[in-house]
């Protein structure tokens, strides 16, 4: 059985997406046992409201926790005072191995902070970044590090490249991932001191041999995160943040100027009935939810971050993510990885 | 009479296009004057095919330049090796005085480094960033810099607000620009030192009432840039270009699923039919021809960067603009700006 807690109260939808999400995680996947962690007068209500088969239920139980973690609470007041909340708890109780992983959609710098503290990273990484999926030409891309920390030394994308290989690996299937690091120009004279030197440390990694397993293919640009010219994209959280937030905004700014130009008048508004099948095909194959659940890697435990306004479909997806992660043994294979690279680090 | 050198040679399509952007402008704007630099014998060709009128041909003269800066060539080599290049000659000619502006479509390394070598910053300005438009929900957002320093210090991304404010003020007309400082989050205490200095100084240049023809909205996210809640975001030329490549990507992604799913079957192909004012108008409203022309702000002249692979009408597009920023005294308005902060700078 693999378990994991899931913080039911935070995200902004809450227990009322998180509860169903669950349900539908269990019946998923036989192997699967969850403790749900919150307010047990919600939980038990929506429980009942959605009155599980036994069997099912017999996989779920309920942890209580009488505080939630706002999006708006400064991670180290998350810390300092809200130790009862959802996500402390659920976290607590992987650190206590009660636990194989925890699932939370809430406020990410609460969730880096929290996770850092409490289950601390593994002995060779200086930093654990947060590492998600987005949809490419021919499949999906995944980029590290999408916030966890603001800045990133060169050492510390070196072992952002090989924690992701691993993750692109083990946790999405994706054989010999292809690594590229983000720059401003695919020309190996572009970029400043720190790309450089990340991208000389990568060329090392990729020249040991250690590391048959995965590919260095140099610098990538914004563009290439799309096209399926790589598996993984490295860079520091703050240009992967504005990379993904950027991304999200064009995506709605195109459809939403589809959607106003397929309502402008009475012909436009025929051509979006008949459209519609092709509307919703593009839209489903770009839809976020398919790719939830973005993997903090470097922890000495499983950690998912689902996106703080997950559905259920979405939240499911996100709880899939951190069963696989255990079972694939992620945490062993990303320490092991790095205590072979340990000697070429700097 | 406004004079611009435009650099017939460098640039994806070279000649073929600049020639007939050239026309076009000419036709545009019945007070411009342009010379046209690079290889006579292939642009006096191209002139003899056109036949333009004679009072057209009148404002456009001939500049011969024997060599040409490729994309592939280092910017230090562009400087050092090739002075008889169309983009050194042209912005010889803007040193010289013979020419206004200079606009040019060829590498975008090499024209930044030979811009600054050739005619230097103003005397408050530490670098030039580059500024271009993109699409937002409602017109436009100002983003600068999109690649010229791959650094800024906090100074830096202060002036780069202060230009970039007034060139969306004199030579794209917003009213009292809303300027934002691009980070992972809106909240005060997001983000590194290096942006939570530069928010700093912005708050205070906000609040000094020198400047109340802008105002500092604080951190916006990526997505931001689209919404429409700004008017100009500043970051630095690493996290610009990522994210410009980034919605160029994300741009291509989606319509090459559109395209695709479009032609999928018979029914989708009628759609497609239908829907061709519809997709016309959405790519039409984002098509980036409409928004060509990348100022370089914070030089002594006026240098305009057009997009590597512009067409005629792209390119057309930003000789326009070096016209405007050349009418509008942008140079004199920025140096006016820059001196009145340069007390309260560090």
């Amino acid at each position: 059985m693999t378990v994991i807690a899931l913080d039911v109260m935070s995200g902004d939808l809450g227990a009322q997406e998180c509860v169903p999400a669950a349900l539908c995680a269990l019946q998923d996947d036989p192997l699967l046992e969850l403790k749900l962690v919150g307010q047990p007068e919600i939980i038990d209500a929506l429980l009942s409201a959605a009155a599980p088969a036994g069997a099912l239920r017999r996989r779920l139980q309920v942890v209580p926790a009488s505080e939630i973690i706002l999006m708006t609470d400064a991670p180290r007041e998350a810390i300092r005072r809200k130790k009862d909340s959802s996500m402390r708890v659920a976290i607590d109780l992987v650190r206590e191995a009660r636990a194989d992983a925890v699932v939370s959609a809430g406020n990410t710098g609460a969730l880096t902070a929290i996770a850092h503290f409490v289950l601390k990273c593994l002995a060779e990484v200086e930093r654990a970044p947060i590492m998600s999926a987005v949809p490419n030409a021919a499949g999906y891309t995944h980029i590290l590090d999408l916030g966890a920390n603001v800045r990133a030394t060169a050492h510390q994308l070196e072992q952002f490249a090989i924690m992701g290989a691993i993750v692109a690996r083990d946790v999405h299937d994706t054989q010999r991932p292809r690594v590229g690091l983000l720059n401003i120009g695919a020309e190996e004279s572009k970029g400043h001191d720190l790309v450089q030197e990340a991208h000389v440390l990568l060329r090392a990694w990729a020249d040991s041999h250690r590391h048959r397993d995965f590919e260095y293919v140099g610098f990538v640009e914004g563009g290439d995160i799309f096209t399926g010219k790589v598996d993984v994209v490295v860079t520091d959280g703050f240009t992967g943040n504005v990379a993904l937030k950027t991304m999200e905004g064009v995506a709605g700014l195109i459809s939403g100027r589809l959607r106003s130009e397929f309502t402008a008048n009475w012909t436009s508004k025929l051509a979006a009935i008949l459209s519609r099948p092709v509307l919703k095909r593009v839209s489903g194959s770009l839809d976020p939810r398919r790719y939830n659940g973005a993997v903090m890697v470097g922890l000495r435990k499983v950690v998912v971050k689902s996106h703080g306004n997950a559905d259920r479909v979405a939240l499911a997806r996100a709880i899939a993510i951190a069963a696989t992660a255990v079972r694939r043994e992620l945490v062993t294979h990303v320490q092991q990885a790095l205590e072979a690279d340990a000697p070429a680090a700097p």
